[in-house]
């Protein structure tokens, strides 16, 4: 079994390294260059036709692909920590905020990333100045749904650590290279984030 | 419980629908007025401030919203028939089929549909054309991905039907308004879909 990433500080890539430093897994890391465009060679696409990262290569050779979907098969594997909830109602708080944090949150900063830093050019087709400036007000929006929530409970989907605070974790810290920052009155999103911040995992390469 | 639906066929309650006659689950249905934008208001903001559908109410006042979050709900609390799937690899290729389906697939055909069609006119802030171009041929490079797919396996995932099933026969049904066909090439889509699209769970109101 092997796990492919990027060598540098992509959001989804970052993700499976906090959920797995989390879990206490260790598994072998290959690199590709980003950069270099790597992922988009037919030899990557042979492993993830969407030609996304990261990748993790099971032992009979089944590539999975998809942050979330890698993540589910260590939690099927190794179900301490839950990260993906307990019970039927917990299951699917934590789907709910996970989706949210990502759908809204992360892919409203990915859209801003995307269509106007000068970095994307290479990767996007098409960059739409007007997409990106469509997406940078969803972001304060699904900050204040965050913040709204997380006065009612330490995380972000209720008074457990879990996936959810992985993905708003790694989105709010997407924001810097779109120079978006957590408005200050939004106390609650300051106070969780430094809370997570400083677990190991945070840091986790 | 209920269950807040709209009343024509948008995509994301049409996936519930489905995946509640697989299980073969009835609960009593509430309908919302999307063309007069009752979702929008402030009291269902309450239910969910991202102000979409569908929102499952649970017993306890719980709203859940995200249409996959109350699939697992109901995958939870009544496993069978299995639609995400029971065993690490199992699990994890639903998931990233359900999700490449539904990241790739059914979302390129939305941003085609909220950024074209003269019907969105009053639910998207801004229309961009340009975003509507870029989406289209990604809609046919997902399908090209799926029928090589279904050249390999009779369904999404694998030998079962899964929830990646569901997302992929509503996403290609939602073709049609933005006048978008299967090409007649793909003949391994063309054959999943008759398929599927037999299934009484197809035609749940």
């Amino acid at each position: 079994m092997k796990i492919i990433y990027d060598k540098a500080r992509a959001p989804n890539p970052r993700r499976v390294r906090i959920f797995l430093a989390e879990k206490g897994i260790e598994i072998p890391v290959e690199h590709i260059d980003l950069g270099a465009l790597e992922h988009k060679s037919e030899a990557f696409a042979a492993l993830n036709p969407m030609r996304r990262l990261p990748v993790l290569v099971l032992d009979d050779g089944t590539p999975i692909a998809e942050s979330i979907a890698i993540c589910r098969y260590f939690e099927a594997v190794q179900p301490e920590p839950a990260l993906f909830g307990r019970h039927p109602k917990q299951i699917a708080l934590i789907e709910m905020w996970q989706r949210r944090m990502e759908l809204h949150l992360l892919a409203a900063i990915q859209n801003v990333f995307r269509h106007s830093h000068p970095a994307m050019k290479a990767m996007e087709p098409v960059q739409i100045p007007e997409w990106s400036e469509v997406n940078r007000p969803r972001v304060t929006e699904a900050l204040a749904v965050l913040d709204a929530q997380l006065g009612r409970h330490r995380f972000v989907a209720g008074d457990d650590y879990s996936v959810a605070d992985i993905t708003a974790l790694v989105a709010v810290d997407f924001m810097k290279p779109v120079k978006i920052g957590v408005p200050p009155e939004m106390t609650n999103v300051l106070r969780w984030h430094a809370e997570v911040s400083t677990r190991p995992s945070a840091k986790a390469q």
